[in-house]
């Protein structure tokens, strides 16, 4: 009975990390549709996002069925629950990517980010790829300094974040309004997206050390 | 034991309900700060933030509680996973009066919201309001029905949200790129905090038949 309970639990964190897998190919092609205008690209991203949300629903059957006929406690009973969160926050990063896709759909054949936009958001897509793929190996090794560097990596996100109104508060901006509201919000969704990241590295550091969970605020 | 139990299931719903109050608390002073640029209320907005916070922890530990010493099953264990998911969410909502009351500050002693939009931002003000009563209501009675009109309520949000969007982008916008940021952004916590009502929602419909619950996207 106990080596069936910890392979169901091996497998629930397995799931956890492949569903990081798919959150980071999310996100590289949306980056990827909004930077190239690339519509089939993102038509790809915001249709795969049922796998996602599909992986989520079965973390969450396995994870309650696991309570229910295991009544695990202290340690797995944290694992269990925060791996419950933590499939959460990765649900939401995945509709974080479709929302990117979905600016990149909205504008097409246009493109949503103007051309001295590309750098600072290439650099949002390659902070947020970094980002998702340490997730998983946080999520993998239970790692505790990894989870450190995910608040790092976000520090890196939110200063793309200011770049980004600079350029788009700058009185050079010649690219009207729409556009720079589509820009702030992709912005913003990315901003989100590494924040997700850094709430799950707190809920690995709370499976770890026992140390109560503090929301980001 | 049976009793105790029951009491404990009752007093986590109680608390659910509470942090409705304390969300409701937040948003109304949040739009009244953002919408007569009143800076103490803004402070204050933001400064309750960690009471909701604090009641999310206390939530989390006694369903993790309840969890290891009752080893519930089937209905009860629905409830106690799905208070922690609605927790998380007022915790959420909790956040998103946070950042329109730091929109206010932000831009204090000018208002946040021009004119114009007044009416507008009031009304998704109303919207919030509403919404969030009626999501106490809902958690409180189980009201099945109650969760579907959360859903009729968030499209009225989701027309303001797009109503703004043609007040900013009109020829007629006379504010600038900043002012379109700021209200687009504002405008979007709102849209944010009307979702996360209805996924309470939806959490409350699968407590109550045991549908499978299906993410928003």
């Amino acid at each position: 009975m106990r080596s069936t309970y910890d392979e169901q639990l091996q497998a629930l964190e397995s799931s956890l990390v492949d569903m990081t897998h798919l959150v980071e190919r999310a996100i590289v092609h949306a980056t990827k549709s909004i930077l190239e205008a690339d519509l089939l690209l993102a038509e790809a991203v915001i249709a795969g996002d049922e796998a996602i949300d599909s992986l989520a629903a079965e973390i969450e059957d396995k994870a309650l069925q696991m309570i229910a006929l295991q009544a695990p406690v202290a340690t797995d009973l944290r694992i269990i629950v925060s791996g419950l969160r933590i499939s959460a926050s990765l649900e939401r990063m995945g509709d974080l990517a479709v929302h990117v896709a979905k600016a990149a759909r909205l504008r097409y054949p246009l493109p949503a980010v103007p051309a001295e936009l590309h750098e600072v958001v290439t650099e949002m897509g390659n902070v947020a790829h970094s980002i998702v793929r340490k997730t998983g190996e946080v999520l993998a090794q239970r790692d505790v300094a990894g989870a450190a560097q995910l608040a790092v990596m976000d520090d890196r996100m939110d200063q793309l974040h200011r770049e980004l109104f600079v350029w788009v508060l700058s009185p050079d901006w010649v690219y009207g309004i729409e556009a720079a509201i589509d820009v702030t919000l992709v912005s913003r969704y990315y901003e989100r997206f590494a924040d997700h990241a850094v709430t799950i590295g707190k809920r690995v550091v709370h499976i770890v050390t026992g140390a109560p969970y503090k929301p980001l605020d």
